[in-house]
């Protein structure tokens, strides 16, 4: 007996949304389900608005934040430090930065970092750019505010070799507790990294 | 300071996704930005289900299930038992009680139950069809598979009351205690029903 079902059109939606990060089988049916019931063009707007993304928004030329022109909010501010740029892995982080409100340099985004399990090596990655933009814009300082996780490192290194040449000084963030953390919720290196980058109390 | 931002189109798409069923802020940034991400055409082929869906499926005109034909997989089989017509709120839970097993007969839905914070009244939902149907398709038995919470009560009285005039027979699912579930998590209402329900061991 063929138990009777959703129409293939359903199907595939849910097929579709459920490849959304943090959306399940089940959030993808309910959602689909909301979508074919809610009376107003709602999901034609969803669907527009998905569309209006594909078409409309491009990494900026420059640091590959996201634009609808050439230059992004950042790079087209001429307010901006220009001595100084933040090197991270992905766009999205430049905001989280940027709500700190320490930071008023200039940004440039990799796309990801080396990770050989990924297939991605240097040569995927926004440093032809980067180093592109260091001979132009001739900055002081290039900050590497990548991830403290083994792929991290590992591209915070390599950067810091290969732009050794170039004459440019080159920091990365600081390891340490995070705000709020009690030692004992402290693991070992992050613990070791605390000790080995120790500040002088005023 | 204007501080830089995603582009609107960015914040449109958010907002868009935000609304759906499940998803919060903090979800519809990172679906968003997952679909700028992902280098393939994956989002383009989620606006492309929701445009589908939208264009192609539409209640069935017997029974209210989805379909993109004129009758549903449920309606055009012809070998379900036409002397049961099973009322459900939403075309959805049709597939619930098909998970069942023990139901061959056949569906209507609703399309909701009567609520009058929510001003949905009776001629808000398909009781009409129904009617029509009880006259043309000559069920024995109608089975009132609505919620036990008050709504549900209220959509399922106001149809029997209704429905009797019509000299069908109409019943309701048992209400008692869930399977698996001990006395002790059972709350007095659903304890109350279950006693005053209770049936004869054979």
């Amino acid at each position: 007996m063929l138990r009777p079902d959703y129409p293939a059109a359903i199907k595939t939606l849910i097929a579709e949304l459920k490849r959304m990060p943090g959306v399940g089988p089940r959030s993808a049916e309910r959602i689909a389900l909301w979508m074919m019931q809610s009376r107003d063009a709602r999901s034609l707007q969803i669907a527009a608005a998905i569309r209006e993304v594909n078409e409309s928004v491009r990494p900026c030329s420059s640091c590959g934040f996201f634009t609808t022109e050439t230059l992004c909010a950042f790079c087209a501010d001429q307010g901006r430090d220009a001595s100084q740029i933040c090197v991270v892995e992905q766009p999205t982080e430049m905001l989280s930065i940027e709500r700190t409100g320490v930071f008023r340099g200039r940004y440039h985004a990799l796309g990801g970092r080396i990770s050989p399990l990924d297939h991605v090596g240097p040569e995927d990655l926004r440093i032809d750019a980067l180093i592109e933009r260091i001979k132009t814009e001739t900055p002081a300082e290039i900050i590497l505010a990548l991830g403290s996780d083994v792929e991290g490192e590992a591209t915070a290194n390599f950067l810091a070799e290969l732009l050794r040449e170039l004459g440019v000084s080159v920091t990365r963030l600081a390891q340490g507790l995070p705000a709020g953390g009690g030692l004992e919720h402290a693991d070992e290196l992050t613990l070791s990294r605390a000790l080995s980058g120790r500040t002088r109390v005023k």
